[in-house]
């Protein structure tokens, strides 16, 4: 085993001390520090450097089947996280490594053999491989191409814009030739940076109602809607959509503290006549699309085509606050925490 | 022209005589004495012999832009007849041939040059070109295939299954080798029809909550949803729906007399992570498909593998009573009317 001079015996980490009811509070969470433990073959430990929090992480938090298993209590979280090899059983990840990888929310992780992917953080920083290069990058790029798939000239609507996957899929969308991109954010400033970053039209949706405020935005209705939010905007894609529009239903953050069911759009029926296509997705089944998507997306933030804003909380007592905000909406791009 | 020694110089029709606010009345509809226009070029005259009733024509009657547009007040209904041509400007349909066409709701009509399709009237009955052999019987092979695309072994579940779209969705999913259909009705005989037509499994909708009479129907999930229904149906079907599943969203019978937007599914974010697709289709946008349709399901018509009940009014001034009908699910397989 290859290792530093003082590698660390314990660590810290963020567990979940209780599930959240309805919006999650500090309480929810609890920070403890834990021993390390010694290296099996094929393992590494990493000093994390930077750590993703994530609307979908919200979901994760209730005791619910889905997807993805539900955090358990006491348990640490996860995410993804990017850090730094201190000592090494695996030769394909040697001390001094950085691999992007899925043990975030604490300072130090052990990986498993076979996990973590071993990134190059000269050429973009290490945060970028938890956003425009990562899983909200792929997010955005599957959403348009695969569920949605979006072609030349079309118009698209984006929700939660101003955020990692919305403003990722703005700008992929231009760059893939979209005719008219609209997008909608929850702040003055928010909209602002929407159209600095490309966006044809943008709309802070807490102006007026989202149905009225898109028919300005786009007064030819609109083809293709990425929906990171649900609800009223759900409603007003649907009502805006021409024949065969298709939306990618990405994520719902409006509802994800809901204690009750929201209701569904009522104009779903429209999607009879218009002959409109929802197709939901979540990430993790389109990995085989990363090789694809790192092809064409990387010289786009190598060439700053695909501009991605971060917006930092730091070290590990901050990352409870982080997702919290997060789900406020209180982040320009993607939320990361340096640790 | 070729004519019949008595060519009628009238005809009488159903006109749309209010727009009906909720569930339609009688008093909606009525009947009117018209003359008949010589016949220009190319046109052909009919007596109707059987005419359709739909669930779509709901939806006409509301002055809503659509994918159809609206009847209008004192104009009569149209909708899918055969008939007899009784005099003739077209070569192509001359005296004695009988035609399917769109000119339902009167007992004569004039075809446009162009319009109307003759069809063989020994080898299955009239009426066959209005069920199983027409628009119904396409919007179950479209909805399975082209917008659901069902595959062998799968389960699919069939709401408004006693109905026309509904029976034959059933049958034709059987014979293109789904693994379990699921049918749901709305009273005990149907139910027992649709175990008669092969169904695996069916319900009575009115006999308990949707999601349990479907749980215990279909204990291990469904692949596809075809839906009539809208409402309870489609909320349960997404509940019970695996990875990947689809649905066919083809009509929506418990919204079609709402005075208000229905809530739509409360549960509709479960799309994300089952990663499923909603695809709303009008048979319509889907006519380049007849060919194949014809060649694939005359045959099981002809062999009898695929049944069609039929539930017949006689007369005209029967029409808009068997429409209301209709609507109330009064209908076994096709609502009709012999004129």
């Amino acid at each position: 085993m290859t290792t530093t001079t003082d590698t660390p015996t314990q660590t810290r980490q963020v567990v979940l001390a209780e599930r959240p009811h309805g919006a999650p509070t500090p309480a929810n969470f609890r920070i403890e520090t834990v021993a390390l433990p010694e290296l099996a073959e094929g393992e590494v430990l990493v000093a994390n450097t930077v750590m993703s929090v994530d609307p979908y992480m919200r979901g994760r938090m209730n005791d619910v089947k889905s997807y993805i298993p539900p955090f358990q209590i006491d348990q640490p979280l996860d995410g993804g996280a990017v850090g730094e090899v201190i000592a090494s059983r695996n030769p394909h990840l040697p001390v001094g490594a950085h691999v992007t990888h899925g043990l975030g929310w604490r300072e130090h992780a052990v990986l498993p053999a076979g996990s973590g992917r071993a990134v190059d953080v000269d050429a973009v920083p290490a945060s970028a491989y938890l956003g425009p290069l990562g899983m909200p990058g792929l997010t955005a790029y599957v959403g348009l191409t695969a569920i949605a798939e979006m072609k030349e000239g079309e118009t698209v609507f984006i929700s939660g814009a101003a955020g990692a996957v919305g403003s990722y899929a703005g700008q992929i969308a231009k760059a893939l030739g979209a005719g008219r991109v609209v997008g909608s954010a929850g702040s003055a400033a928010k909209v602002e940076r929407l159209r600095e970053l490309g966006f044809d039209a943008a709309f802070n949706y807490k102006d007026g109602p989202v149905r009225e405020s898109l028919r300005e935005a786009a007064p030819d209705g609109i083809d293709v809607y990425f929906d990171n939010v649900g609800g009223d905007h759900l409603e007003a894609a649907i009502s805006a959509m021409g024949t065969f529009g298709r939306i990618a239903m990405c994520g719902a953050i409006s509802q994800y503290n809901a204690t009750e069911p929201a209701p569904g759009p009522r104009n779903l029926a429209l999607a009879i006549g218009k002959c409109l296509t929802l197709r939901g997705f979540v990430v993790g089944q389109y990995s085989h699309l990363a090789g694809e998507f790192r092809e064409r997306v990387v010289p786009w933030v190598a060439d700053g085509t695909l501009r991605y804003d971060e917006t930092f909380r730091d070290g590990l007592d901050a990352a409870p606050q982080a997702f919290l905000d997060l789900l406020e909406g209180a982040n320009l791009g993607k939320m990361l925490v340096r640790l």
